[in-house]
């Protein structure tokens, strides 16, 4: 059903950036899966805000806590209910914004389609939605222990991370503030920041996310191929502009003879621009890709707008934004992949009598 | 559901390359729409292979027949069943390929997954698929006549088509084989083509997609964003590996400050860096993606591959292969960019009770 | 999704009554199924018209033709399409009903929702959808072989089959015209039909079903429950009108004490007015149900009623129709049971981590 | 999806009795609807226990704390997050029930399904979750208010309430402890339900719902008939056992010639056998339908049963239950009428583009 992720195991979420609490609802987490706690919030820590110098000095403590659905430690099988209170509200902030429109924001849009709307903090269109995903997702990578999602920052504005992933100690992503494991990289990108957030402007980037250790068999024919549910769990993430996985856009300049990845004899392949999938389903080989975001488009400089009743007027972001969201959105990365392959990992138990 | 596109607007699809037929149900189409065949079949004949020098030279009719849901050439609200025969199966082709993994191909993930597979022509894992997919997406069109919905050739390999779409004529799609409205760029990527195809070797390229007059207000706030769903659909393209829409990838590079699309006082606004979606909704402006194609993996040379026992062995493609698949999935992409808007369309109905 | 059965396994159909065919896809039937196209074929002709004296005698051969999904006589997993054609129609007998609303049909409704309809020989509102369902149900028994699925005749009119199933064989049920396994009461439904058949009368009555061998586990906790799937589908048969499982409307005069089920030592109960479900989820035993049927709206003598143009106007049916739906509608009872509980069972396959 | 109720407008809920809290999202309300938060506590309070003399003496607030999709007033479009405290919890009572299996109840179901259960007061499976569907039940109402919607008791054990609907006032409904508009039968309920009471014993009964102003046209063809998506919605109250609307059972006694109703030149039908459904779809006419519950499963009589290995035991209902299960299942009833009817009435807004 649209407005909730995912076929089977589903999240169903809700939330607004200045109302009462975030949360939402997981739908068919299997039984007896051990839960710990601990690990959901460390994934939530690594995405609130404050944890560092390079992002919103903003302060939330990002408490998830479970209303439904876990005895004694374990998940019953039942829905899983949460809820992530919203402490630092400052509304008064966003005042001026209750009938001008932001340039490159949903406000215009979401008056548009609700003829109402909820502008403090951008409401419903705030990322801090992406906070109930990080829910989602630990508990997917609890569902999923033997896989491993490692996502990190692969570009900051021009500045890239030239090794591939192969090359990467991805142990070192949590090292930096930036998430870029290879650390010469990640200090261009920290400064580069800086400077950018100094001119109170914004900059985008890119994540590259890489999954190790899926079995041969996730995703399904037609309309569910595992890219397929992965670009649309990625394009939800506030900023995203675009997502590749495997040769991605430079695969479209090859041609067939090079771009082929060839067998070896235990089916693993010697090359690997499938990126993990053949036919919409994993083969066994890493699964990788790669996100685009956009800059941030809340910027701490005055700029020329329009309001509700199409009359000019300035809007200018105020107190505490991101210069840069890629650090923050590495976790939500991670956390969405976990929860798409969940689902389709559960799927994939119903689809062969012979496995019954 | 998974296996189906659409959320209230939905395509449930089956067939297999070398099975009987080919074919669909509609579901939740509206009641009243007058449906022209012709223009159903004329998108279909823009699919259809054997159709220029540059493609496949396989013939099949690829004529669809309705079974229900249309009567005295109106829409009737009730499910529409559709069909399309398989005429030109030689099965027999593939009699080598029941056992042997060609590369890049889905043939060992389906064996994973399902333990059995109809190995004929790909099967289930044939791009053959698609054809279901031009029929929805031409009855999508006539429920929105004042959408006009674009998308021609914009690279193949490293031919670019320079100009941005603003300068193009989209009447000139049509009128070269390759489908690039640019006809010097369109010589361009034939030649290429054809060179590519003498060596029977492939080569892949981009589809850029524009949609104009779509009103504001298409699109969900959270995991129906207008360009998730696009995401969604176009990865499910067979040999699709990127999606970016607006500013994209590049988009990534950029700051906030030269990102930010400025508002004029008619609401439009002055860049359209956001591709005409602004919160997962759009905004009035045109919307624009690009996608990505890899080559085709079946190539007609002979290249080293393993069996079902992983012994080594060769594949080699035989017969009538497209060496570009790109002026062929043009009409791909634009049904399924109709059938998503059509959704989101319908969807929007029901969102806002002051327009009930 | 709306328009389809099943959660997991789903149905997804068409067809009208006088248009070119019927037909469904059956999506996420596991692969490697063992496939009989006869026991298919078998419960179609426990359907189909024309079988007996006592039924319509409409001619049809109720052929189902098989389009994809089935490969060397096995499911490959993936979507299976089928098609039945329509034959026998005789569309210039329902030319006095394009405007004319017969009296307790869908004329009127399906003209207020949609303002358009096929009204030859009731278009989508006809019984004749049933046959999608037989196919699916009968696919559905394939997968679940040790599930034992047996409805029977319960009710015509007023007369009763005053047994309780346990002390029927239900191996007699198909010895009769009007499937009732008691011989005795059979007769008296059978002449009773007769009767009400030559007046071009219709009469009403009630399906009993039983199902056996259901493992505990199968049904969903809240929305799911195996209950509310089975009176969801079957209150979807056209002249259903009511639905009941255990004790049921019987149920509802007795105390705690005496309706209480209490265990024995084996898990199983001493009684079983529960029917098999606790909680909505199987418990092992007994799963059985009744459903009420109306009599057939058509009947062969002059009614009054009004046109589209609400002006007075008499309807009379004529030809081939059934005095009594009961006997057909046995195998439709099975058929629904047997995708419900499909689909439960595999939605059940995901349900715990010790079972994976 | 399943787990959820709704195809369009949509209730995800969790909960368990002595967990944290109950709680639910609902989707695809619509924007701009005036919430009365009121009216909503209202229907809570006829649902909540501690209400009367003769049901459960256990006290909840049951307050209703809403968290997202309301702003100043109005809905937003956005989904609606909402969550009810448990505030009563004696899980101490319930420590008994970590082994022993209660008769009737899901304990043992949901053992085996599960292999982990909540056991303190039902857990998942306590009728407590009912209170989620009150609250979304109540904000359908609100989107539907010329709905009038009105159940009522009309049985319990062997009283029944034997005047039609339309001889009862409505209004009077309220006007006593067991919620039967006819004060003589109400009396005699009353009675008999403190007599069960005294006893330690529980007794089951019916309720009868009435809608009136629907307009024609609400209900789906196949397989979200307006009745079989009010039966799925019953058939989940955890006591159900049944459902009939029209004429229902009864109707399966009758001949075609008196079941049929009539036309009247408006369109209105002289009898209203069809209970204001006409293949699928609302006829204008009032809908009705009745609902059969169970007599409650708790009893505070000692009753043999067995523990999870199997051995015998002895279970006994312990402090505050319910006699009769009915005055408080009036609401729910109620509220999941209005859920399902705003559901096909939002649906219906997209079903014909002369509508548009």
């Amino acid at each position: 059903m649209f407005n909730s992720l995912g076929n089977l195991l589903s999240l169903t979420s809700f939330g607004e950036s200045h109302g009462a609490a975030y949360g939402g609802i997981i739908n068919n987490f299997p039984a007896g899966v051990e839960i710990s706690l601990e690990k959901i919030q460390a994934e939530l820590d690594r995405r609130k805000p404050g944890q560092s110098a390079i992002v919103t000095q903003r302060k939330e403590s990002d408490t998830v806590k479970f209303l439904s659905g876990i005895f004694e430690g374990k998940s019953t099988g039942t829905p899983i209910g949460f809820t992530i209170e919203n402490e630092n509200q400052k509304s008064k902030d966003y005042d001026h914004l209750a009938t001008a429109y932001r340039p490159s924001h949903a406000d215009f849009t979401y008056d548009q389609k609700f003829g109402i709307r909820d502008y403090r903090g951008g409401g419903k269109s705030s990322a801090r939605e992406t906070i109930n995903w990080v829910v989602a997702g630990a508990l997917a990578k609890q569902l999923l222990p033997e896989f491993e999602i490692n996502a990190y920052v692969s570009s900051v504005g021009e500045i890239f991370c030239e090794k591939p992933y192969q090359a990467l100690d991805f142990s070192k992503t949590e090292s930096n503030e930036v998430r870029c494991p290879d650390a010469e990289t990640a200090e261009k990108m920290i400064s580069k920041i800086k400077e950018i957030k100094k001119e109170g402007n914004t900059i985008g980037g890119t994540i590259t996310c890489v999954i190790k250790n899926v079995p041969a068999g996730i995703g399904e024919p037609v309309f569910s191929k595992l890219q397929a549910e992965l670009a649309k769990a990625m394009l939800n993430i506030n900023a995203c502009k675009g997502f590749e996985y495997g040769s991605g856009f430079c695969g479209a300049k090859m041609t067939g003879k090079d771009h082929n990845d060839l067998f070896n004899e235990d089916f693993s392949t010697k090359s690997n621009l499938s990126g993990g999938i053949q036919g919409g389903i994993s083969n066994g080989m890493d699964i990788y890709f790669r996100v685009a975001f956009k800059p941030v488009a809340t910027i701490l400089q005055p700029q020329e707008s329009v309001n509700k009743n199409g009359e000019k007027t300035t809007v200018e972001g105020r107190g505490r934004h991101d210069a840069c969201v890629l650090p923050r959105a590495v976790p939500v990365v991670e956390a969405l992949a976990a929860f798409v392959l969940a689902d389709l990992y559960l799927i994939n138990k119903t689809r062969n009598i012979n496995n019954f």
